[in-house]
C-alpha cells in the first residue's frame, strides 16, 4: 500500500484524507502562489500543480498531493475576507444566489507532475437576513475561509443545495483524488 | 430564543443542529414505523410527522422536531441491511449509479402538526471494484446505515457528486428544518 504526502497545512484536508482511509503525512509547500501568472479560471489546478511540484522536489522518492481551492461569484474569484466588513461584502454577494467552488488536485513523483485534474461544485445560497450575516461574521468562523464561509461548519446554514462533490467545497475533491491515486495501480 | 426538543436518537442528527447552533436537547420518540400504512414516497413525510407528534404528546409546552430518512433506488425504499451480505447486495446495486435520499422533517406542539415537508437529494456513487464494497462491508460502517453507506465516512469514497442538500443525505435536510423554524416567527 502507497503512503503519500498531502502538501498542505489545511487540517480541513487532512481530515477528509483520514476519513476515506488514505494513508498520508503533511510536508506544507513553500509554493508562492501568484494569480498575475495564471487566467483566474486556470489557478487551482496551476496552484496544486505548483505545491505538489515544490515538496516534490525535497521529498523526490514519495508519492505527494497538492490542493488548490477557490471560489468564483460570476466568474471572479473572491480569496479570504480581510477583515470582516469584507466577510459581510462577500456574504452578501453571496446571499441568494448560486456561486461555484473549484478546486484543483495534483500528484507528483521524484519532482515531476505525474498527473492533474480539477473539480468544480455548484453551491446555491438560500436568501438570509442582514442580520444572519452579521451574526455569523461574529462567530469569526468566516475570516480564514475563501468566499468567507464554511459548508462544513455553522455556514452550512446558508447553503440550500449543492451540484457536485460536497468535500470538493471543503477543499478537497474525493472522488477525483482517489482517481489519480488508483491510476498509479493498486489501491491505496 | 426557542429551544427545541429532537425527537430522534440519531447522533448525526445531534451533531448537525449543533453545528447549525439550533438549541435542542434530545427526547427519541416510540412512534412505531409502519410501511404498509402509507405509499413508500410518503413515508418520510409521515414518519417525522409521526415521531414529532408522538414526542410533542408527552412535552406539549414544547417545539418538537422529528425526522425520517429513506433511500430510494428506482423508486423502491432502501432500508438497512440485515447482514454483511445484505449490506453488499446493496451496495452493487448502487455502484456506478444514481439514487435517491429523501428526508422528511416535522414540527409539532401542543399535540399537534404545526408544519412538515421533504427534501430529496440525488447521489451519484462512481464505479468501484467488487474488493472496495468488500472491504468497506468489512470496516462495520455499513450495518446502521439505511442503504449501506455513510456519506459522512469512510462511505465518501463512493460518491461522486450530489444535487440537493448534503445534510439531507447525513439525515436532517438544513435549508428545510431552518424554514420551518423561521416559519415560527423568531430565528433561534
Amino acid at each position: 500500500m502507497k503512503t503519500f504526502i498531502l502538501a498542505s497545512a489545511s487540517p480541513r484536508r487532512s481530515d477528509i484524507l483520514s476519513q476515506i482511509r488514505v494513508p498520508f503525512r503533511v510536508e506544507p509547500s513553500s509554493y508562492a502562489e501568484d494569480g498575475r501568472n495564471f487566467l483566474p479560471a486556470d489557478r487551482p489546478i496551476r496552484f496544486a500543480e505548483g505545491k505538489a511540484l515544490d515538496v516534490s522536489r525535497k521529498f523526490p522518492a514519495e508519492y505527494v498531493l497538492g490542493f488548490d481551492t477557490l471560489v468564483f461569484l460570476d466568474g471572479v474569484p473572491l480569496g479570504k475576507p480581510c477583515d470582516a466588513a469584507d466577510a459581510l461584502r462577500m456574504l452578501e454577494s453571496l446571499n441568494g444566489r448560486s456561486h461555484k467552488v473549484v478546486s484543483g488536485v495534483a500528484l507528483a513523483h521524484g519532482g515531476k507532475l505525474l498527473a492533474s485534474d480539477g473539480e468544480e461544485t455548484s453551491v446555491r445560497f438560500r436568501r438570509v437576513s442582514r442580520k444572519e450575516l452579521e451574526r455569523y461574521v461574529e462567530s469569526g468562523e468566516p475570516m480564514d475561509k475563501a468566499g468567507a464561509y464554511a459548508i462544513q461548519g455553522l455556514g452550512a446554514r446558508f447553503v440550500e443545495s449543492i451540484d457536485g462533490c460536497f468535500y470538493n467545497v471543503v477543499g478537497l475533491p474525493v472522488a477525483k483524488t482517489l482517481q489519480l491515486i488508483e491510476n498509479l495501480g493498486d489501491l491505496p
